[in-house]
């Protein structure tokens, strides 16, 4: 007997689940996916490289398209927005670009329906000119503004992971760029003494950043467009305001239909994708909380990689596999122009409010042997317990090759190594590659040496 | 009271040893370093590129001089040898440059003699022109035999790592290049799968590479030097020879001196670098035998990343502060003009002859996202064990920014992880740094499917 599994989001959270079931349970398993816009399965983490010009087009950023996953057997329909979930009776409410509404019913739901980004109500927010980086629709607009306007003062406002890759996309584009931002550093994600570096090398690419100022207004011409942005700290000139200011679980609907949502404002499931006291209904994707290995609490990290694997996961308990997302540490990485930057774990601030006892240091190095050609600077902190000497987290900043190193920090966070052990982990080495003391050990040295 | 500590070695693990020592006990220790070259402290892993051209010179392979190292308090005798170890009586014969010989007391003894290049008993093998790469002085005799003879046709005999660097600084420096080996594909410390990537990538880069040949005798011509290497399959002209075949532990002395062995013929420690039955000696280095934690065998691993932290390791407990070395699971990489190479762990025909039963996959992938310009091709191979899905190891072929990933795998084989938990871990991701499944998880979830 075939049964029905719904998927409302057609990114990737929603576009893996139906995959993986369909490959998975083949012909006992039908799968519809509800999508609001007309794309799916498109790298959101790629725009700001298409606006730059790195990525020639919108269409690179798509790994499948509607009709590739039609012909693997999946039901999408794109343009249809889902308005109403009905957990008692199994179905969900949509309407179709027509405007006509239907019932559709579900053996399964799985809801990735992703995130918003925030936008101050602030005066003049909706004028044209100001723009969001979130879908590919979102993009295109934001191209078509670049070529039909021909903009040269870009205002950023948020220096977080957005921010600073649209500060980048800008300035390859050739405009004039500030980044307006209210914490006293950019890179939150970062500790401040990490982040001092980022804004100084930013500084040197020729971005401006405005630390510690907040926006009062998107200010209009006469024609109606955003013309400056006002802040606490001056007015600031723009004829292209992009809005870096993160983003919210998209989980209005569940919200409404009666489903609980965690503290963050994402669903919060269980370790197989599932909602508690709802065995038919999963959730995945940037609409949902985390769990946090390192910090054990809730949180919400909308990042495609999270995406990916909590669709897998969902997809392969809806298909009869048993899969769990075990959490995460917290790691990300970003770029602006050749700056890397890199995080995991918690930051000192974290460490402390969590009330846990941190030695921390801070190393320079660089990404090979210091006498071989293209070694770049890097800077490496780390934080370990002083209760157990567990790694708590670590933040890389440096040139070509640095951020990399982050992902065995993840794995020495994943698997609770102190900081001891990972001095004497068996890490590769050859003069091209590194220096004879891996990076991430010079700085477990360190922290080693904090401890003692 | 001061305590005397020598140490028999002055490279990578017999500095670092003394280092650590003298910086951690201070006045209360005398260190004194016998070295038998006039050179110390100085990175082998570096002498290809310095003779390819891209380090500029010698000095700059040297991390810290002898005098340096006097200024630090330590006492170094450069071109002297030790000639005999009296460990009843806890003292060292040396022999200085001048023939003179004296005996030295010690509290504590180092024997960090490291390694000799395998040099096969053939005809002609010591004539003018054949070339080993060990020691700086190999160096400088190689240099000087570039230089004054302008050689233009190289061959290398042997396909390891020593092997392919040379191939490499060869190249680099003009000549025409072919390497001989025995094995039927290069880098045997791969899966001969992966060996081929290597020998057709070598091929497109003009290095003939001939396998599964071997060397029968060195020809030499009228003026003595060596004019050709003759082999089973043909006879290759030559005016430059380089050997790459390898090392073995430099233990005579020691052994000469009534110390045991272990079967690799290295020395044999227990984690605190101290030699069983001796507890005021200690060795460490290219001259020791390592624990593998993967295969739980004694295994020979001359690397300077071991020597250096088996050099800490024995420093600081020499100094009174525990320490202990806690194996390896044999993680190297190299490269080849641009080819990476990297590999962990068990390659499947160990596995196999240790009697596990291993699940293997390979892949290929990108190095950062697909549509990302300057993604690079790259290849990984996987191996699990099925018995309880743990890594077994792994191994990477592939183009700028694939070795380093090798690290992850290192990491998750010194945690055993499993590769369904590798699948899930929380490793960074960003377009210009992945693809959303970051290529060792592609890989582990390829293993998976062939565990199912």
């Amino acid at each position: 007997m075939t049964e029905r599994l719904v998927v409302i989001g057609g990114d990737a959270a929603g576009m893996s689940a139906a995959s993986v079931a369909k490959r998975t349970a083949g012909d006992a398993i039908e799968v519809v996916v509800i999508e609001r816009t007309h794309d799916v399965s498109y790298s959101a983490c790629g725009i700001p490289y298409w606006i730059s010009g790195d990525v020639s087009g919108a269409d690179k950023l798509v790994a499948r398209t509607a009709a590739e996953h039609r012909r693997n057997g999946i039901d999408v329909w794109l343009g249809t927005e889902a308005t109403e979930i009905d957990p008692a009776k199994a179905r969900v409410r949509t309407r179709g670009g027509d405007g006509s509404g239907r019932w559709l019913g579900y053996d399964t739901l799985l809801i990735a329906t992703g995130a918003v980004p925030r936008r101050p109500p602030l005066p003049g927010i909706d004028a044209p000119g100001i723009h969001g980086v979130q879908t590919l629709a979102d993009g295109h607009a934001l191209m078509a503004w670049l070529e039909d306007e021909r903009p040269r003062r870009a205002v950023v406002v948020g220096a977080g992971y957005i921010g600073i890759e649209m500060a980048e996309a800008c300035l390859q584009r050739g405009l004039t760029v500030t980044v307006v931002d209210t914490a006293p550093e950019p890179m939150t994600t970062l500790d401040p003494a990490l982040g001092r570096l980022v804004r100084e090398a930013m500084h040197k690419m020729g971005i401006t950043v405005l630390s510690g100022s907040s926006v009062q207004e998107f200010e209009t011409g006469s024609n109606g467009r955003v013309r400056a942005v006002r802040t606490d700290n001056g007015v600031l000139p723009a004829d292209l305001v992009v809005l870096g200011l993160g983003v919210r679980p998209l989980t209005d609907l569940a919200a409404a239909s009666g489903l609980e949502l965690g503290k963050t404002g994402g669903l919060r499931t269980d370790a197989a994708m599932r909602l508690p006291g709802h065995p038919q209904v999963y959730a995945a994707g940037d609409c949902v909380e985390s769990w946090d290995r390192v910090s054990a609490s809730w949180v919400h990290v909308p990042l495609g990689t999270h995406a990916n694997k909590q669709g897998r996961v969902a997809g392969l308990n809806i298909a009869g596999v048993e899969s769990t997302f075990p959490g995460i540490v917290r790691t990300a990485v970003s770029k602006v122009c050749d700056l890397e930057i890199a995080r995991t774990g918690l930051r000192e601030l974290d460490a402390r409010e969590l009330g846990r006892d941190v030695a921390v240091a801070t190393i320079e190095t660089t990404t090979r042997a210091g006498y071989f050609p293209g070694a770049q600077p890097m800077t490496v902190r780390m934080l370990a317990d002083r209760s157990n000497r567990r790694l708590l987290g670590a933040q890389i900043v440096g040139r070509e090759g640095a951020a990399i190193r982050i992902d065995v920090c993840a794995l020495a966070l994943w698997t609770q190594l102190s900081v001891d052990d990972l001095v004497m982990t068996d890490l590769s080495y050859a003069p091209p590659f590194s220096s004879v003391w891996d990076p991430v050990q010079v700085a477990a040295r360190a922290v080693v040496s904090e401890l003692t």
